[in-house]
C-alpha cells in the first residue's frame, strides 16, 4: 500500500466535469469520436495534464500520450490508459473512468512530490467505441498492429466522412508514429465491468486475467415456405429449426463451463408473413470462451447440432464463420500487483475474464497488460443510465494507483 | 355420374387464355384486383358468358354473377364461384381454376342443351387475394355481412387509392346490392389445395368439410439487454425464451391432433446487434384447429407455457390476441354429392379441412357451401411457379360438374 494521496473526491469531480462535455438530457454523454465535443474532451485532458507538468505527444491517429518522467532513464513507461469517446447515447464512465483515474494517479504523485523509477504515461486512445467509425478500438488496434495506420485513416463514418479528415477537422492529428506506443513496460486499464458479476457478488474489484476468445458465425436455415393453414406433418419450418438451435446454443455455453458464452443477437425471418411458414431464417452466433480449445469444441458442437437438426427436419443449415478474435492472456505479475494492492487496502476482489473487447486486449499483443474492473449499476452500459458510485470509483483508483506505483517503483530520494 | 360432356381440354385452354392477361416472365400472373388487367380478365369472362347466353349482373363492389336460368322458378341458384384476381407474383390457377371450371360446367350444359331444375350461377368475387387492398376476401365478405359495403369502398391500397375509385376507374362498378348474393340455394368452390396433403397421399380430390377456426396472437417477450461477453448465469435473454416458446408451439399443434396447426411467421428482435443479448422479442402466433374447443385449449396451452418460461427465465411475456376467425362447417349434403360424384367416376378422394381462408368460408355464413380441393405441385401457391396438370384440373371439373348437376337436378324434357 503506497502512501500516495490518491483522491477519490478529485477523481469524481473530474468525472463530473468531463461529463458536461456532450452531456445528454437523460444524464449520459454523447461525445463520439472525432466530433468537436471529442475535441473539447481532449483539450480538457490536455489542460489538466499541463497543470501537473505532463508532456503531451499526439500520434497521427490522435492517440494522446501524457508522460511523467521517471528517475531511471533505462526504463520504459508504465502506461495507464482507456478512452474519452462515448457511444451516441453513452454514459459518463465507460472509458472515461480509466483515463481520469490514470490522471488522478499522476496528480497525486505530483502533489506528493513523489518520483517514480519508471516513467508513467497516461493514454487516451482514439475511437474505442466504434460507434461512428467501425470497428471499435481503432487507435489501440493500429498502434499494436491489428490495422495499418492507412487503413484507419481511410475508414468512413455512415455519412461518408473519412477518419483522417474528421481527425484533422478537430485539430487532433499529431505527427508521431502510433506504433511508438508499443514501447511500454506495462499497461494498466481500469474500466467498468459492463456486466453484473461484481455487483451480484458484492465485490469491489475484478482482477481481469484474460480476454475471452471469440468466434462469430452466421447461420442460415433453409426450409420450405408453406401456408400456415397447411398440415403440420409435411412442414419444413426454418424457424422452428432455428429455435431448436438457439436453445441448443444456450446449453452449449452452459456445458462449456463458467467462461463459455453463446449469444444470438440478430434473427431475420423470410418471408415474414403472419400466416406463412418461414422458408429461411438467418441468425448470428457469438461464441466466447477463455480457452481456445474449449471454444473450438463449442463451435464443433454448434455444427454437429445444426447437422442433426437439418437431418431431423429436412432443412438445409449452413454455419459460416463471420469473425474471430483470439484468446488474450493478461500479465500474471501485473495481476498479482492488483491482488496485493486490493488485499493491503482490504478491498474485496475476484479474478475474472473480460468477455468484452477493450483497448487493453489489443495492447496485450505487444505489452504486458492487465485490467481492473469495477462494478456498475445493473451492468448497464452503452446507455445514458450507466452509473457507478464515488466509492466504487475510488476503490478502482486505489488499486490501480498502488499497483502502478508498485510496478513503477518509488525512487528513494 | 352425369352425362354432361364437361371438357377438361376446353377448361385447360381457357385457363391458358386467361393466364395471358397479366402473364409474368416466369410463367405466373400479376392480375391484381381492380387494375386494368383485372378489368381485362373480367371482360374476357363476360365475353365467354355472353357466348353461352349467361346473364351478367355486377354489384356495387364489382362481384360478377353470370346466371343460367333453371326450369323451376321457385328455386334459388346453385352457385359456383371463386376469383380471377391474383397476387403480384401469383400463379395461373389460384382462384382462376374455380371460376373457369364453373364456366366449363355451364358451357357443357349449354352444349348438351341440358336444362337444370335450379338456376346455376357463376360468381367471380372481387379482391379475394387481399394483396392490393387488405384484408382478403372483401367481395364475398361484404356480400355475406362480414364487412359493410361502405367499409370496402373506402379501403385504400398502399398508394392511397380508394377501392371505390379503383373499381370505377376500370369500369366494373355495378348497381346491385352485394348482399343479394346471399340468396343462393348452394355454393360450390373448386380450388387448388395450396398444400401438399393430396400430392403426398397420391389423391385426386379433397372433399373440404370445414374451415379451421383461427386465433392469432402477438407475443412479446421482455428480458434484459446485456453484453454478449457477460456471464450466462445472470442473463435474461428474451430470444432464448422466445425460442423455447416457438418450439413449444410446434408440440402444442402436434398434440392437438391432425387438425391443429401452429405457425410463427414473424419475429423481431431488439436491439438486434450481434454482440448484445436481446432485451425484447416480438413474434406472431397463428393457431388453427377444426374444433373451437380444441383451439381454445391450444391458446390456453400457449399462455400457460409462456407463464412457465417467464417464471423460469425471469422474463415478462405477454400473449395478446390479434385476430380470430370462427370454425366454419361446410354443408354435409353437398359434401356427400362430391363423394358420390368422385366414387362414380373412380376418382380418388379424402375428406379434409381447409386451413386457408377462401371466399367459400364467408359464403358458408349465409349459404350451404362446400369446397373441392385439387392437388398442386409441391403445394406451391402465391408464386409464379404454381402448377397443376391438365389431368388434375379435369378431375376437379368432373367432380364439381357432377355434384352441381346433382344439386341442381336435370329437368326431364
Amino acid at each position: 500500500m503506497s502512501n500516495i494521496p490518491f483522491s477519490g473526491a478529485r477523481l469524481w469531480d473530474s468525472l463530473m466535469q468531463m461529463a458536461r462535455i456532450g452531456a445528454t438530457p437523460k444524464g449520459g454523454c454523447n461525445r463520439q469520436t472525432l466530433t468537436p465535443l471529442d475535441g473539447e474532451g481532449r483539450a480538457l485532458l490536455a489542460h489538466w495534464g499541463a497543470e501537473i507538468g505532463l508532456t503531451l505527444t499526439t500520434d497521427r491517429l490522435g492517440n494522446m500520450a501524457l508522460l511523467r518522467p521517471g528517475r531511471d532513464p533505462s526504463r520504459k513507461p508504465i502506461a495507464i490508459g482507456s478512452h474519452l469517446d462515448t457511444q451516441p447515447t453513452g454514459g459518463k464512465f465507460d472509458g472515461v473512468l480509466g483515463v481520469l483515474a490514470g490522471l488522478e494517479v499522476l496528480r497525486a504523485l505530483h502533489e506528493a512530490g513523489a518520483e517514480t523509477e519508471a516513467p508513467i504515461m497516461l493514454v487516451n486512445w482514439t475511437n474505442e467505441e466504434g460507434a461512428r467509425f467501425s470497428p471499435p478500438m481503432m487507435g489501440s488496434g493500429a498502434a499494436m498492429g491489428a490495422f495499418t495506420e492507412q487503413q484507419v485513416l481511410d475508414m468512413r463514418d455512415p455519412e461518408g466522412i473519412r477518419f483522417g479528415d474528421a481527425l484533422n477537422a478537430i485539430g487532433w492529428a499529431g505527427t508521431t508514429d502510433p506504433t511508438a506506443l508499443r514501447d511500454l513496460e506495462a499497461y494498466f486499464e481500469l474500466h467498468i465491468e459492463q456486466g453484473t458479476v461484481l455487483e451480484r457478488e458484492g465485490l469491489d474489484i475484478g482482477v481481469v486475467t484474460h480476454a475471452l476468445a471469440q468466434q462469430w458465425f452466421t447461420v442460415t436455415v433453409t426450409g420450405e415456405e408453406s401456408h400456415a393453414g397447411g398440415a403440420m406433418t409435411y412442414r419444413r419450418d426454418a424457424l422452428v429449426g432455428a429455435a431448436v438451435l438457439i436453445q441448443a446454443l444456450e446449453s452449449i455455453a452452459l456445458e462449456a463451463g463458467g467462461d463459455g458464452r453463446a449469444t444470438v443477437g440478430q434473427v431475420s425471418v423470410e418471408p415474414s408473413s403472419r400466416n406463412v411458414v418461414p422458408s429461411r431464417v438467418v441468425f448470428s452466433v457469438d461464441l466466447r470462451h477463455g480457452d481456445e480449445a474449449a471454444l473450438d469444441r463449442m463451435a464443433e458442437e454448434l455444427r454437429s447440432r445444426a447437422m442433426a437438426v437439418a437431418a431431423e427436419r429436412g432443412l438445409a443449415i449452413e454455419v459460416e464463420p463471420f469473425w474471430a478474435f483470439p484468446q488474450t492472456q493478461f500479465d500474471a505479475t501485473l495481476a498479482q500487483h492488483l491482488r496485493d494492492a486490493a488485499k493491503a487496502r482490504g478491498i474485496s476482489f475476484r479474478d475474472m475474464p473480460t468477455g468484452i473487447g477493450h483497448d487493453a486486449v489489443y495492447v496485450a499483443r505487444q505489452v504486458p497488460t492487465v485490467m481492473i474492473f469495477t462494478p456498475c449499476e445493473g451492468g448497464i452500459s452503452h446507455n445514458e443510465a450507466e452509473n457507478i458510485t464515488p466509492q466504487q470509483a475510488e476503490a478502482g483508483l486505489l488499486v490501480l494507483g498502488d499497483a502502478v506505483v508498485a510496478a513503477a517503483g518509488i525512487a528513494r530520494s
